[in-house]
């Protein structure tokens, strides 16, 4: 071992591609091997990286002190004990498991065998979250009642094994728990009830929408919804959509490449006597358009950020100079809470959580 | 009586000068006179129509045979009775009353009367409704799976007596009411569950604030979200949108004068396996932006519609010639749905409805 980190990466599959891009750009770390099932897809490691064709190989092999599972949901739960108890430490990806037992399963096995133990859940690094987030904590808001996080495609489809329950398949397992987990990181409170509608709109056997509803302590209550063929014309409609809302003013944020602003008004109305305006569709006072002036954007901060500070983080833990980004009990925390999604939205009633 | 339809304004405030201007253009109908506590309105009622400061003269006149009821939300109740007991026929505004128990109160006293009882919904006749209404009957869209109807204001605010809780203000009452009127109207199924969130944001003893979830039999999910300082400066904002989702299409109309379209896809996918696009945030094939030509926008029927004929379609009813527009049964149900909303809102759960 030359640096630091030597990566073992099990299942070299679409993200296996992308951790192995990654770890050429950190000169604390090395791809030392690389294994998959598939011979066909070892043709594409990279030079001087060992390749095994069985996991069991990898984790015997002293080169690799660190391994990253990028295989198949329904296999990290074997994958994190046997790894565990081949003493490496690990990052695993997003979904941890199939199920909150599952992921404490893999805390205990993890603790029992004194390895690192991690999820690679690297859309917290996201531009477009850091700048909600921000907003979210700046108190230019006022008193924020609710955070609406949305995602729309158009291709009505997962890809690869995603399609397949049994594998942990499904846009919730998917996206979901990137979007959830980012909801969790922002707000800070208690999650006290869950109220979920999920669907299969194009996909016969696994969820491809849902709309989620988390009620907070304190009362902030927010809204992730997530559609794969949620269809419309309008320009950045098939991207991340953030819209935080206070008493004093909102926050959008639109795009993976974020755009948006802080929104206010030049003065906030205690009450309009009798003042009339006509709408086509007929009277109302309440809506229609603002006088001139009366909106007032600002903008927001702009947010430097980069999915390569989850491992720049994750080897200043390892350094013993900053906390673990992704910690266990936050781990068990979104699965409880997946789990109870899965719930509510298949008894379709609200749910206590915590 | 020169006109069949010879009307009785009781409260001459917003709605009832809306009212008055009505009854002018319709040439079955005629203002007969006008009601109202507060002198200083009288002074506005049109040359030749009686005026009286109190309701039982006017309930009094044999000049009158149906009247219209425009008083705040609490005297609702009390006047319908006194108008059945008068033998006048009966137009009330919106929310029928404070509840459903005096709906039902209502529905005994116009039937033991034997005197015609109806609700001025006249917002099933908004033009955003009858071109989502369309959409959504149209077959276009395949199975629609969800069905988003919002509001957005930047003043915060209620008018007049709607920041008085006692009177029945808030915005539940006053815009929830139509909201939720156009979505039973539209969606013919039970409704099996009810989730609300609803808030006091800028006002601090009224609701200005809420999100509804109602779940149909057979599936079909209804959003309702209102907000009155819901604030964000992209142009058409502060207006009414409409979303309508299925899986062959979707369908979205935005404003009170509306315009919107069908999106659907040139083709839908039911595999992709490895293609990959990167976002600039990270890896995702999921999303993104579609390729050029994938996205097919088909223009909405335009929808002429006018308030009118709530009244058009009333006298129809007077005459034989067509059903009552808005029925009792209706009636009821819709205040049954806004007590359960409240409920739910209050309780903070799920509650189970039809």
């Amino acid at each position: 071992m030359k640096a630091k980190l030597s990566f073992g990466l099990i299942g070299f599959g679409f993200m296996g591609h992308s951790h192995a891009d990654m770890i050429t750009k950190l000169d604390y770390a090395e791809l030392a091997a690389v294994c998959d099932i598939n011979p066909d897809q070892l043709k594409f490691a990279p030079q001087g990286t060992a390749t095994y064709a069985d996991a069991d190989d990898l984790l015997a092999s002293e080169d690799v002190n660190t391994v990253i599972i990028a295989v198949p949901n329904h296999l990290h739960l074997d994958m994190v004990k046997k790894a565990a108890a081949a003493g490496k430490d690990i990052i695993c990806e997003k979904p941890a498991a199939m199920d909150a037992t599952q992921v404490q399963q893999m805390i205990d096995a993890t603790r029992a065998a004194n390895v690192r133990f991690t999820i690679h859940h690297q859309r917290r690094l996201d531009a477009d979250l850091k700048m909600a987030k921000a907003a979210f904590e700046s108190g230019e808001l006022g008193d924020v009642y609710t955070v609406k996080s949305s995602l729309y495609g158009f291709n009505g489809n997962m890809h690869d094994w995603h399609v397949y329950p049994e594998y942990g398949g499904g846009m919730l397992y998917d996206w979901g728990v990137h979007l959830i987990d980012q909801i969790l990181f922002m707000i800070p409170q208690r999650v006290i009830q869950v109220y979920a509608d999920m669907r299969n709109v194009i996909n016969k056997q696994v969820d491809d929408y849902f709309n989620i509803l988390l009620r907070f302590e304190h009362g902030v209550a927010a809204q992730i919804e997530l559609g794969t063929y949620f269809l419309c014309d309008q320009d950045g409609w098939f991207e991340r959509h953030w819209f935080v809302a206070g008493n004093k003013a909102c926050a959008y944020i639109d795009g993976f490449n974020p755009r948006g602003a802080v929104v206010t008004t030049s003065q906030l109305l205690e009450n309009v006597p009798g003042k009339i305006s006509m709408s086509f569709a007929g009277p109302t006072r309440s809506f229609g358009p603002p006088p001139e002036g009366r909106i007032i954007s600002k903008p927001l901060p702009s947010a430097e950020t980069s999915h390569r500070q989850f491992f720049d983080r994750y080897y200043g833990y390892v350094e013993g100079r900053n906390e673990l980004f992704v910690k266990p009990d936050e781990i068990l925390r979104l699965m409880r809470l997946i789990d109870t999604i899965r719930r509510s939205a298949s008894e379709h009633r609200s749910l206590d959580f915590e």
